[in-house]
C-alpha cells in the first residue's frame, strides 16, 4: 500500500493510469499475489484506486496530486532537490553545525533588544496580543519602512507599502498577483533556492541567466528576455544569495533599460540589505517603483520566530495584493510581531547592534577563507559584507556528495546544486561563516576531501 | 491618470484594449482635451498605455492585472463585495463597535494565561524567540492537536498533523494541492465569506448548495455533485459560520455517502470547535480523515495575533503540504506563538476559562436576541454554541443598507449577501453576541429602522 501510496503522491502514478499487474508487482516488492490483492483491495475500499473488470487496476481522480511542487519533471536525485537544504536546516536535531544554513546562530541575534520589545507589548492594550492586525500591517512600522526606503533613495507616497508576514510571504503574495501557470521568470544562476520551489508551487517556468560578480550576464540576460518574453525577472539585488556579489550601478542601468523595452516587471528581495556597509545600489534605486516590486524583511537581523516582511510597490498594485492577503491570511502580520519589531528598530541599541555585527562578520569572513583555503577550497569573490562565501571546491570533488558526507556527521552543508537551476554548480558550495565558529566544520570537510581524494 | 490606473486596475480595460478617445475622456472628465493628452503621454512614459500610429492609445502587458481577486464577474456593487467586513472590521478606527466582526473583543480573550505564556516563552532557550521553527511546526503543540483530535474519536497517525500559521492560511495550502483554476468547490449558502474570496483567489468556481439548520439540503448537493463534478465540499461543519446551525449526524453520513460514490474530497474547517459545548459529530469523526481533509486554530479562543491553525490529513498529503509550506513561507510557524499557546492550552486555567466563555456567550445570546425581537430582528435559530446569531430582518429591509447606514455611525455590521454565494440573502444578518453588549449597535440599528421604514 505504501508503495502504491509512494508512486501516486510522486506523481509517477497519475489518475486513470493502470497499476502494475498483481503478478509483476509481487515479483517486484518479493511479496506474494495475496499480499498484491488485499493492497489493492483495502485501496479501492479507500477510493484511491478502482478495479475495472477484465482490465486490472487504475488509479481514481482522488489520487490525483496536482501539486506542482511534486511534479518534478526531469526527475532529479533528492541530494539536489532544492528543499534539501531547507529541510536539513528547519528540521536539524539540536546541537547540529549548519553552516549550509541561510540565518545566524541564536547567539548572534539582538535578543535582549527582542525581548525588551516583547516585554514592552505585553505592557501596552491587550488587543496587540489577542485582536487581528490592520489588513496593512500595523501603521507605525509601515512609516519605518517607507523612511527606510526613502533613505535608499527609492521616492513613495504613503499607500505603497504593504506589511506580510514574511520576506517568503511577500514574494509568494508578489507571485500571485503576477504570474499565471506557465508563465516565464528570469531567476539568476546560482539563486536562492526557495526561488526555485516557490516558482515551482506557482507553476512558472524558472529561466536561468547566469549571475557574475557585478550581476547578471546582461548580453545572456537580453538574449532570454527576447527568447522567452518572460513576465518577470525575480532577484536578491543588493547582497546576492548564495554568491554575496554586489550589482553594478551599469548593470543595473543596462537591465533596467532592456526590462524598460519589454513587457516585463521585476521582483527585488532585498532581505539583506542591513548587512550592507553602505546603502547599495539597487534596481529599485533607479527605476522608484514603477516597474520594480521591492520585498524586504527583518528575519536576518531581527528575528525568525517574530517575522514580518514587506513589498513596496505602486499604489495600485498595493491595494490589490492587500485584499489578497486577507483572502489567504485573513489580516496583517501579527502585531506583537510588529510593534516588537518597530521598538527593537527605534531603539538606539540596533544600530550599534549592526556596527558590531557587520564587524564580527568582517572577521568570520576573513577566518573562514583562510581556514577553507587550507583545505583546497577558496572563495569565488570576497563580499562586501553578509553572512555568505560562495566558494569553488577542490578539483573533481562534488559538493553534493560532501554534503551527504557530513550529515551523518552533523553538519549541515549547502550544496552549489541546491542554488542552480541548471544544475551546473556541483563545483560549488555556499558557506555561512556565522556557523564557521567552530571547528566541526572544518573537521568533518578535511574528513571526507580526504576520503573522496 | 488615476481615472484610467484605475480602469485597469478594476480589469476594466485589458491589454491591448483601446483607451477612450481624447475627445470622449476630455467630455467625460469635464477636462480639457489638453489635460487628457498629457495624462496619456505620461502613462505612456510609464510604460502603462502606448499610442499605435493612427488608431489611439492601448494598455500594454505591463498593464495587466492577472489576480483572479479583481476578476469579479458579474461586477458585484462595492456593498456586498466579501471583501466588505473583513476591511471594515480589520481596519476600523478605535472605539468603532464591531457586532459584524468574527471574533471575540480583547476583554473576552485569555490575556493573563496569553501574557504568562509568552512570559516563559522569553524565559526559555533563545533560540525560540530568534529562530525558524521547524517545517511542521513545534513537536509539542502537534502532540497536543493530536490529542484533541483524538478525543474528538479521530483516529489518526503522528505524521497526521501539520502546523500551519493560521487556519485561513491552512485553508489555503489545502486548497494549493487540491484545487487547479476552474475546479469547482460546493460551499454552503450561507457559508463564511472569506471561503468565497479564497476561492476566487484559487480561481476556483463556488458552486452554492443552501444550508438549513441540519447541515447542507442534500438533494441540492447531491444534484450539485452529480451536475458539477466538484473537486471538494469546503465547510465548517462543527458550529457553522454564519448561521451557527450544527451539521446532524444523518446529515453527516448521507453526504459522505455522496462523496464517497464520487472522487472529490472535503476540506472541514472546524475552527470554532472551542466553543461547542461537547464535541460535534463532524465529518472528520465518521470519515476519520480519509476523504476530509480537517483544519482548526487556536485564534478564536486564545489570540489572533500569536496565529496558528492545524490541518490533519492522510500522511502523504501532510509530506506535500509540508514542502509547500516551506515554499511559500520557509519554516513552520512562529516558535514564540506556538509555545505561547502550548503554555495557554496546557495551564488549568484555560478549561477553566472555555466554561466561563460558554456561560457567557449564552448569556449575551439570549440577551441579544431578545433586544433584536423588540427591533423586529428575529434568529433564525438559537445555535448551542459560538458568538453568533443569524437573523432576519424585519419584511423589506435590506441588511446592506442597514450596514450602510451604521457605519459613519461607527458600528460595523456584517450584512447577509456577504456570505451568500447567490446573493440571496440581504434579508438576513450575522450578529456577533460578543460585541452586542452596549446599547450603541440597538441605538443605531432602531435609528436606522426608522428610517427605511
Amino acid at each position: 500500500m505504501a508503495d502504491i501510496r509512494g508512486r501516486i503522491g510522486a506523481g509517477r502514478l497519475a489518475p486513470n493510469d493502470r497499476l502494475p499487474s498483481i503478478r509483476r508487482l509481487a515479483v517486484e516488492l518479493s511479496v506474494s499475489p495475496s499480499t498484491v490483492v488485499e493492497a489493492y483491495d483495502r485501496l479501492s475500499a479507500e477510493g484511491l484506486i478502482r478495479p475495472r473488470p477484465g482490465s486490472g487496476f487504475f488509479v481514481t481522480e482522488a489520487g490525483r496530486t496536482p501539486a506542482p511542487l511534486v511534479r518534478l519533471d526531469p526527475p532529479r536525485a533528492p541530494e539536489v532537490d532544492p528543499f534539501w537544504v531547507a529541510r536539513q536546516a528547519l528540521d536539524a536535531d539540536p546541537g547540529t553545525s549548519k553552516p549550509g544554513c541561510g540565518w545566524l546562530p541564536p547567539d548572534w541575534m539582538p535578543t535582549a533588544l527582542l525581548h525588551a520589545g516583547m516585554r514592552n507589548v505585553l505592557r501596552q492594550a491587550t488587543s496587540l496580543t489577542t485582536d487581528y492586525g490592520p489588513s496593512r500591517g500595523s501603521a507605525g512600522l509601515r512609516r519605518f519602512v517607507e523612511t527606510r526606503l526613502r533613505q535608499q533613495s527609492i521616492t513613495l507616497s504613503e499607500d505603497q507599502v504593504l506589511l506580510a508576514g514574511s520576506a517568503t510571504q511577500a514574494l509568494d503574495l508578489a507571485c500571485r498577483l503576477l504570474l499565471r501557470p506557465g508563465d516565464r521568470v528570469i531567476v539568476d544562476d546560482p539563486c536562492y533556492f526557495n526561488f526555485q520551489t516557490l516558482l515551482r508551487a506557482h507553476q512558472a517556468i524558472a529561466i536561468p541567466v547566469p549571475y557574475t560578480e557585478n550581476g547578471p550576464d546582461i548580453a545572456a540576460f537580453e538574449a532570454a528576455v527576447a527568447r522567452e518574453t518572460p513576465r518577470l525577472y525575480l532577484t536578491n539585488s543588493g547582497l546576492h544569495n548564495p554568491t554575496g556579489a554586489t550589482l553594478s550601478p551599469q548593470v543595473a542601468f543596462q537591465l533596467l533599460g532592456i526590462v524598460a523595452r519589454s513587457d516585463m516587471l521585476v521582483v527585488e528581495d532585498d532581505i539583506f540589505s542591513d548587512f550592507e556597509p553602505e546603502p547599495a545600489i539597487t534596481l529599485a534605486t533607479l527605476d522608484g517603483l514603477s516597474r520594480v516590486i521591492r520585498i524586504g524583511s527583518f528575519s536576518k537581523t531581527i528575528s525568525a520566530s517574530l517575522r514580518t516582511g514587506f513589498i513596496a510597490a505602486d499604489p495600485e498594485r498595493i491595494r490589490l495584493l492587500t485584499d489578497l492577503q486577507v483572502a489567504i491570511q485573513f489580516g496583517g502580520p501579527s502585531q506583537v510581531a510588529t510593534e516588537a519589531i518597530q521598538s527593537v528598530l527605534s531603539s538606539g541599541g540596533y544600530r550599534k547592534y549592526l556596527e558590531q555585527l557587520h564587524r564580527r562578520l568582517d572577521t568570520e569572513r576573513r577566518a573562514t577563507a583562510t581556514r577553507l583555503g587550507d583545505l583546497g577550497i577558496h572563495p569565488v569573490l570576497m563580499p562586501r559584507g553578509g553572512p555568505y562565501l560562495w566558494c569553488r571546491m577542490p578539483d573533481g570533488v562534488s559538493s553534493t556528495a560532501l554534503a551527504q558526507a557530513a550529515l551523518p556527521q552533523g553538519v549541515v552543508l549547502a550544496p552549489g546544486n541546491v542554488f542552480s537551476p541548471s544544475l551546473s554548480a556541483d563545483g560549488f558550495m555556499r558557506f555561512n561563516v556565522s556557523h564557521m565558529g567552530d571547528i566541526r566544520p572544518f573537521r568533518v570537510l578535511e574528513r571526507a576531501l580526504k576520503t573522496m581524494g
